[in-house]
């Protein structure tokens, strides 16, 4: 299958992969510089400069926030411990909005701290992200609910297929009214046998994020170990045609969490690099 | 939900879990010294025996053969790759034949070098699984196609779940005869929200083995950190009260890939721990 490359326009820099060399404002005026029009902030870098003067300075870039990383971790040993987790959600809908974000990105969170029972955290997150949703809509965010990679179901979070989470955007919003639904991360998702079918069940009013990386093989470590587009084994042009098969227009967000590799490298080249394999590779 | 221990009598050991200091010999010996009715042999141990000195052992001490590890790994770059493989699991359903063994795990494979496309990796797999299963049938091996966690999707078998596994069971094996069948490895199927509706879809007829262990919190290697059970946060009493609903009575094969803990010990302390583990936490 051949496809053609895709529309530069489309490029967006999540946070997380120049993490460990550029602060925020670095890192907008980075896309700036290269060209990147989009861009999706982790809220440890938010923190660094504040979200009014992070929009600020975003909007004077002329850049579009495709996300803000990220809201979840609904799970708790306690009621005090969901509470808690509920007003963290809260603070981060009222970046998500002070940003412009195109969405809130939920990890949804894994078992609480000595459980075993993975059905009664996935209830705790199917309440939490229902509290959340109310508070998201009168804010005007909207959440995507990020299935994460089954092997970090124990610690990171508990929905592990896009098949999932699309049951818990049924039960939270049966109208798909575009208040909810999923950020669909090739990385976490490449392996699914249903994936192609859950991407067109999701549809365009679901389809609220789509995040590019590779899975490298080996692959040496669990949560820092992801590859640059085209260094490892998922068919992205092949995704990505599924993604706007069903409808969805939107950025293509990478986000490469990589402490052997291109954390260590200068941003500027990694944004590069960046460029082209976007336009070779996905 | 509180469920009575297992019966001690359905405890299994598979070789995995002592490779690194003991022969298949002193595995065999080591079970009957322990009182454990089970083994389920690799073949890399079974070479250095020979598999008709291997069955008239295990006769001997009285074992059941609870499965033969594996056949598989289909997925290859050519022709004459294919045809190897092939030829490899008639090998292997040879010594299963020979050593009685209740099914032969199948291990599917992944990617072929090179190769990006998932979905014809899923066919060879089917194929090559139809084919095997002719030459099976006839020398009275049941096939147990092993659903691997998706983080081995690349490199070692692309048939991630369960509901994977039964519909490839459903198509070469409609009838569903006892000769093919599923291997549930908590460790790989754990995290699945389907895993309950899975096991109660095979039912007896296809659920040939159940292996266990546990799923640590952290993980610090894909491959050879898995945990003794009741060492992390799989419930194990629950997964085993749906195998045992669905009308699984066979035994409980216990496989650890322990680079940093269990392999290090003395297997007799090792054997010791499963047995104690076994009635605490399955």
């Amino acid at each position: 299958m051949k496809i053609a490359p895709p529309d530069p326009g489309l490029l967006s820099l999540n946070t997380a992969t120049v993490r460990e060399r550029w602060n925020l404002r670095e890192m907008i005026e980075g896309c700036a510089r290269h060209g990147i029009r989009g861009i999706s902030p982790w809220r440890d870098k938010l923190a660094g400069l504040g979200a009014k003067e992070a929009a600020k300075l975003i909007r004077d870039n002329g850049l579009t926030v495709t996300g803000l990383c990220r809201g979840g971790m609904f799970p708790a040993a306690d009621r005090k411990g969901r509470q808690s987790a509920l007003d963290d959600n809260l603070r981060a809908i009222e970046d998500a909005a002070i940003l412009g974000a195109r969405c809130l990105v939920l990890v949804v969170g894994g078992l609480p701290a000595g459980s075993k029972d993975l059905a009664g955290a996935r209830e705790m997150v199917r309440d939490g992200t229902g509290e959340t949703l109310e508070r998201a809509r009168s804010a005007g965010v909207a959440l995507a609910i990020e299935p994460l990679h089954p092997m970090y179901c124990a610690d990171r979070a508990c929905v592990n297929t896009l098949a999932q989470a699309l049951d818990l955007c049924d039960e939270l919003d049966s109208g798909a009214s575009g208040d909810l639904g999923v950020a669909v991360d090739v990385y976490h998702v490449w392996w699914d046998p249903q994936l192609q079918q859950g991407i067109g069940r999701a549809g365009d009013k679901r389809l609220l994020a789509f995040h590019i990386c590779d899975w490298l093989v080996p692959t040496t470590d669990l949560l820092n170990d992801r590859g640059m587009m085209g260094d490892g084994v998922i068919d992205l042009p092949r995704i990505r045609s599924w993604m706007t098969a069903a409808g969805y227009r939107g950025f293509h967000e990478v986000e490469i969490f990589s402490a052997r590799n291109w954390w260590k490298r200068d941003p500027d080249d990694v944004l590069g690099v960046i460029q082209r394999r976007h336009q070779e590779c996905c």
